[in-house]
């Protein structure tokens, strides 16, 4: 063996109610050091396409933007979003149409749209971006999408021929839709949505049945939704003329997954899409190990969340990966342990979750540096013969 | 590399309150198993002395007896000790005179002896044996081991000439001591006093000011009964014709170091007796790793404490050692991380402490498989080079 420096990779998650991804790599990279003065630490913050995926995708690059577009009442809002290379954007549509907007989210959901992220699109296609990244994930609507073909030129119109709100309550007297005024740069674009949600867009489990409750759909409310949905993406996609309602991953973001798919998006997991985009495999091809983590491991994980895809990459490339999370379920370390080379939690005792989620960067610096003596001491860490 | 199977040495303390040590050795080598399932689990429970030193001793080999000698408060109580080749006896005092004894400690400290001891060596005198392993360490008893020089023929009497008990009351009117008719079979034996205790028998640091309040002496007896304790350790001295009483470790065990020290004996850690009696060192001749642990690890534990012991001589062979316990002192991780390959805790997350005992076992044996799968990754488990 030659004595050169570890290289790690630093790939977690953000453990959710305390850190980024970019933190948690940070405090990883920080307990890592300790032990390996000299180790090169490589942060790929990750994301999985919802929260955080636009500060993990420019923490390697890009630049950070904003634009002031409707929010998911109509009211304006400054989004962020980023620009990567010349002509690519990434839009996280949680940060137009978020549900942590409490300004939106206190009017009624059948009053919200997402004409926002709409003419959040239009705007970048002004600007000669033709290549769109859109998040989807922790939004307020259940319009269908709706919104987002309203403002790219999709007439929705009632039975006398007039335009309806692209809402869940306008979509109520939709008649007919006329895609003729589609804004003709779309078609040229390409749209990829990061998504891992595979729900149609209808029935039971469709984004009004499974997503509407949380976002204040009431439960009577339900089927009528649902049915005004059916016939908006019936008729619409008789205008476009391509079938996407049935698709898998239609009914996420209360249907944003639908609009964007007939306009030709295609879907891809969110973290394999982000991995790309911070050249994760780069980074592994000559390391020793990967760190990755989140605030919460069980068999969940392994449905494509980012610390699942972390783990996959680094296999390929016969890098160990450990898990490194806030919490683990134990019951789930059967599975979790086919993929992990150890499945390790920050804590240090019996501790409540407060204090975890307090002092989770010093708890994640000073496990880091304990797994890191452990896995020095087993021969690890220094080149491969 | 050779494909040989790993050996792994098991050495944990017990973890007080929840699990004896043989047990967490035993949970430890389950979740090892379940990773390297040819593995060599060499189980070695480790003690320092104090509870469970006998079984730790046992564990290994030798014969579990039981003698039925005086309490600590003369009532009489069956207490088990260790036969261990032909003339090694290995006695607990905490079995005999022990604190968790709720029938002798609801009488007064004042009234406790530790004659019981002397009669359970006199009793192994007569049965041939000739070398002693006292482990100290959870005694109710402040008597400066009166009652075991008592019961091994020292007479200790009044003003009058008449024999005093040999409890803290009974020194009040002690006068002289006649050490001629002590046991001849004594000194021709060799008592190994297991203890980590330097207190001295009297004074601020003594016996009775530093461990009295815990077994019952009142705030305001300290100063009469250590300077009660100071005059018959005085006499005694002069009787035998050896200092003891300002021996590091006269202290110990409300004065049975002192009594110990005066008939001979040697005090030893107890940790490294009972690693020698395991043999540890040649269990970790050919092994790869180490995992120790405890109840609760903090800077205490590099105080001569076993899994210290334990991890030093892993070290001194070249094995990692690791430490696996139910909780870890943050703020000593500095200390600690300078001797163990790793601090690991058992939980998995926020959790309750009452949690931890209840479930200590399932947890030791997850965590331990957990940490198994990333020294295997690291490269560790294998035959070294």
């Amino acid at each position: 063996m030659t004595a050169r420096s570890p290289v790690v990779v630093l790939a977690p998650n953000s453990f959710k109610g305390s850190l980024s991804a970019m933190d948690a790599a940070a405090a990883m990279a920080a307990g890592i050091r300790r032990v390996w003065p000299q180790a090169e630490a490589r942060l790929r913050p990750m994301a999985d396409g919802g929260d955080g995926t636009l500060d993990a995708v420019l923490s390697v690059g890009g630049e950070r933007r904003a634009a002031r577009v409707a929010g998911a009442t109509g009211e304006p809002v400054e989004a962020p979003y980023g620009l990567v290379g010349s002509n690519t954007a990434i839009i996280e549509s949680a940060q137009v149409v978020g549900l942590t907007d409490a300004r939106a989210t206190a009017q009624r959901v059948e009053r919200r749209h997402t004409r926002g992220l709409g003419e959040l699109i239009s705007r970048l296609l002004d600007a000669g971006v033709r290549k769109f990244l859109v998040g989807l994930g922790g939004s307020s609507t259940n319009d269908g999408g709706a919104g987002l073909l309203s403002a790219l030129g999709v007439e929705l119109l009632d039975a006398a021929g007039k335009p309806i709100a692209p809402t869940p309550a306008g979509l109520a007297s939709i008649a007919s839709v006329d895609a003729h005024s589609l804004d003709a740069r779309v078609p040229q674009a390409r749209f990829t949505v990061l998504s891992d949600v595979d729900n149609p867009l209808c029935g039971e489990r469709g984004a009004t049945a499974v997503f509407g409750p949380q976002k204040g759909v009431k439960a009577e409310s339900v089927a009528e939704i649902d049915s005004n949905l059916a016939r908006f993406a019936t008729l619409a996609e008789a205008a476009v003329g391509r079938g996407a309602m049935n698709r898998p991953g239609a009914g996420a973001a209360g249907g944003l997954g639908f609009a964007l798919l007939l306009i030709g998006a295609e879907i891809r997991s969110g973290a394999e899409v982000v991995a790309d985009l911070l050249g994760l495999d780069a980074a592994l091809a000559d390391a020793d190990w990967l760190i990755t983590g989140e605030g919460r491991s069980d068999r969940q994980t392994l449905l494509g969340k980012a610390p699942l895809v972390a783990a996959r990459r680094a296999q390929a490339r016969g890098v160990p990966a450990t898990l490194l999370s806030g919490a683990i379920e134990r019951s789930d370390l059967p599975e979790l342990s086919r993929i992990f080379a150890g499945c390790e939690s920050i804590v240090f005792g019996p501790a409540t979750i407060e204090a975890c989620i307090h002092e989770a960067a010093a708890l994640i610096a000073d496990r880091a540096e304990q797994l890191a003596r452990l896995f020095a001491a087993a021969g690890g860490g220094r080149a491969r013969p």
